[in-house]
């Protein structure tokens, strides 16, 4: 009986593990040099936390971990669900009134589990600003790489444990906070060597398309409907915004806007004509000119589109939101995310605007490696391996390979003195570039022979000198 | 109502979280320049993976996850503790069957959750082995940094969510192995500044010393016993000895032995003749004499100390077992780990032997705060802040800014013109070094001044060498 993981859970091997190491690594360094500062929180938190966040299908998705010690010592008979008491054939005479309780398998897991995994690193992000209100100095700016799990049916590309990596600002409505996440944007798919587009968008325009063509109480249904216009196109957007009661006059208003075409600037000068009548809107439009001013002035190099079907699904957003798409691998948004106005009113901390970003690893790790982009230096992990043959060799190796590692080259000596095809054999599977003998020759001039692995050439090297030639 | 986090766990604030990262990256770049290569498994596995693993006690500390879905669909009633349902006053004429049922919480609990979280690293790795078998290059040299979740009862410096740093050879019966180990833990802990002792013993030498003293079933008991000598001291260990049916003429031999003194090599040389009679012990008293003269022969600089009293509780250790203790700070061992020659059996791998050490991050943060040993690098995050006055002004700080963090330097601008108390009161409360001022005066120079927030030192300096100057 072999042992097997969870579904829709992974190990990553070291190959694996090297690639994301240096994904991740490159990711943080820019979330530090703009000085973001790293926060971790607990894997697990207060279900009360999580609960009713993430809408019921978000409810439903939450891992849930069993209370410690006697969890049913404080059930109470209707805590639990009808269809399970009557397998043990009660009597609906007697006990009526818990057969008739509205218990369910999910209100008695509340009932047996009071922690749960994290879903998403924006709410434990927003639980902390509020726990910790006091000791944080605002506009607080930090960045978060972490795992999270949802119970998702898993599927190609979608598991249930994976790592988000979200940077936000919060305490501060200035707009040169985006400016900044569109650097960071730009910044960190250049140095993976991604070429992407940005698009943006601004839930205050939406809100102002939604007033202008009539509807503005049905901003959410709108906003829903438009977002999967790439996904689904044109005519089945108007079939589901017509079920939603939105009259064929109000759509007749909404497709041209959908539809403008041209630059970013042309794009809002007409839209600025189209809702000019929306207030919210007109605000929108301003907060967008006011960022493309910024990264015209700075000259950002990277493709920035208005898009203004993006619409994210994320109730929270009041202003700019994100997106970030590969150009040259199909795969969907690989970044994401928008201006919060009240993210900390669910925990009782109302007035803190904020904005973030979230990267995808899982995507941008498949982005990569789909367009072949991890570095040599991305894959090997130890450059350098000392073959033994014993005695007073190993020794003479043992010390030439301490040496090493004292300058930071990572090295290793087989730990036995096996047949020299078995070592060789380690070192081609290890995928080592180098391969050092110190044999009885070697060791009396003091040289070592340096085989480098790919090329298949030897050289003599003096043993003093095998850190200066490897690093 | 303030929200919260479950007891046990805690959140990592910027200037914590910037400390632990110094700490691990010291940790994983000595694991890497060794050769380690890095390992990430799941934070969920299969109970059937965990389970049994631990002891009894160890079972009953795993955090368990309820299933998703309707858990309760497949439970029978005799799944059900008899308590709860004779909460429900089930009539035990027609119910005795299920209420004689032998079901219990624990029971139950199994019947719910198919998962639960990581308890350590071991057991996964050993898990990852069996399962992976066939593409892994053996020797197999890895390194895990995750964190693992026990459902203890917190208290000071014990948490239900701790990382662990383990560091593993498996696949080889080389004593290298052990040495290699031993020059980590030095590496390791003198890069942190931590004075340790490394106190060394051998499972096979503690087996001989049962034997010895005519006890050899009840090796158990006496590594048992004799682990708490320096806690309890030996008068406790005695009644404890003679309480598991050992007797005074053997406690008699024993004795002496524990209070062997002298060199390490002294110490070995009378033990040898202490358990010459036991083969098993005399193998082991040839490994330690292997690995003392390997770091004697490596001019190893750690005050190595052979241990006849440590045990270390986990079963599974064979051979070599390690244990560090800080010189300067009372706190348990902050390192320790051994030889398992049959870790892997228990998942139907037998035969593959392996040495591991596991770096306990929390103790050592702990050691390290205490001692003061983080180095000021370690809590600086940002090294500079812009100052924002708004139009012109801000967007050079901006360009200047830009051209900072292309350099690496970690820094960023005020996100709004506010008032310039409230921009220095910022810049102080997150001990930013450095405050770059652009104004006026300065935009028309094209200079920028240049404030060190510890001296007070002003200068100014063209904004084209700012970044040469905050290298």
């Amino acid at each position: 009986m072999k042992p097997s993981i969870p579904k829709g859970t992974r190990d990553f091997s070291p190959v694996e593990m090297i690639r994301r190491n240096y994904m991740f690594d490159t990711i943080k360094t820019v979330f530090r040099e703009h000085g973001f500062l790293p926060l971790e929180t607990p894997a697990m938190e207060n279900l009360s936390t999580l609960l009713g966040k993430y809408g019921d299908e978000g409810d439903k998705l939450l891992f849930k971990i069993l209370n410690s010690g006697d969890f049913t010592d404080k059930l109470k008979p209707e805590d639990l669900p009808a269809p399970l008491l009557e397998k043990i054939g009660l009597n609906p005479l007697q006990h009526a009134g818990i057969l008739t309780s509205t218990a369910t398998s999910n209100t008695l897991a509340t009932k047996i589990c009071e922690k749960g995994l994290r879903y998403d690193l924006t709410v434990p992000f927003a639980r902390y600003v509020v726990q910790h209100q006091s000791e944080i100095t605002f506009p607080f700016r930090r960045y978060q790489v972490q795992p999270v799990w949802r119970a998702d049916r898993p599927q190609k590309g979608r598991y249930r444990e994976f790592y988000q990596c979200d940077v936000d600002i919060i305490g501060s409505r200035s707009l040169l906070n985006e400016v900044e996440l569109v650097q960071i944007v730009e910044k960190v798919f250049g140095k993976l060597g991604i070429n992407v587009t940005l698009k943006l968008n601004n839930r205050k325009i939406l809100a102002g398309i939604a007033e202008s063509i009539g509807y503005a109480e049905k901003m959410m249904d709108i906003t829903i409907a438009i977002d999967k216009l790439e996904k689904i196109g044109m005519e089945a957007v108007k079939e589901e915004l017509l079920s939603k009661g939105i009259s064929e006059e109000a759509f007749g208003k909404l497709r041209p806007i959908l539809e403008l075409d041209g630059t970013n600037q042309e794009k809002l000068v007409k839209l600025r004509s189209a809702i000019s009548a929306s207030e919210t809107g007109l605000k929108g439009i301003e907060e967008m000119e006011t960022i493309f001013g910024y990264t015209e002035a700075l000259a950002t190099g990277l493709d920035i589109e208005l898009d203004l079907s993006l619409a994210r699904g994320l109730n929270y957003y009041t202003g700019a939101i994100f997106e970030v798409k590969a150009k040259d691998f199909a795969i969907g948004s690989i970044c994401g995310g928008g201006r919060y106005d009240d993210l900390t009113g669910i925990f009782g901390m109302p007035d803190t605007s904020g904005v973030g970003i979230s990267f995808g690893a899982d995507r941008i790790y498949d982005v990569m490696l789909g367009l072949n982009l991890f570095p040599e230096e991305a894959t090997i992990a130890t450059r350098a391996i000392f073959l033994n043959f014993g005695g007073a060799e190993e020794l003479a190796a043992f010390k030439a390979l301490t040496e090493l590692r004292a300058n930071g080259i990572a090295s290793e000596i087989y730990p036995e003195a096996a047949k020299m095809k078995k070592q060789m054999d380690y070192a081609n599977k290890r995928g080592i570039p180098y391969v050092i003998i110190i044999g009885s020759n070697e060791l009396e001039t003091g040289t070592a022979t340096l085989k480098n692995m790919s090329t298949g050439e030897q050289s003599s090297v003096a043993i003093s000198q095998l850190a200066e030639k490897l690093k």
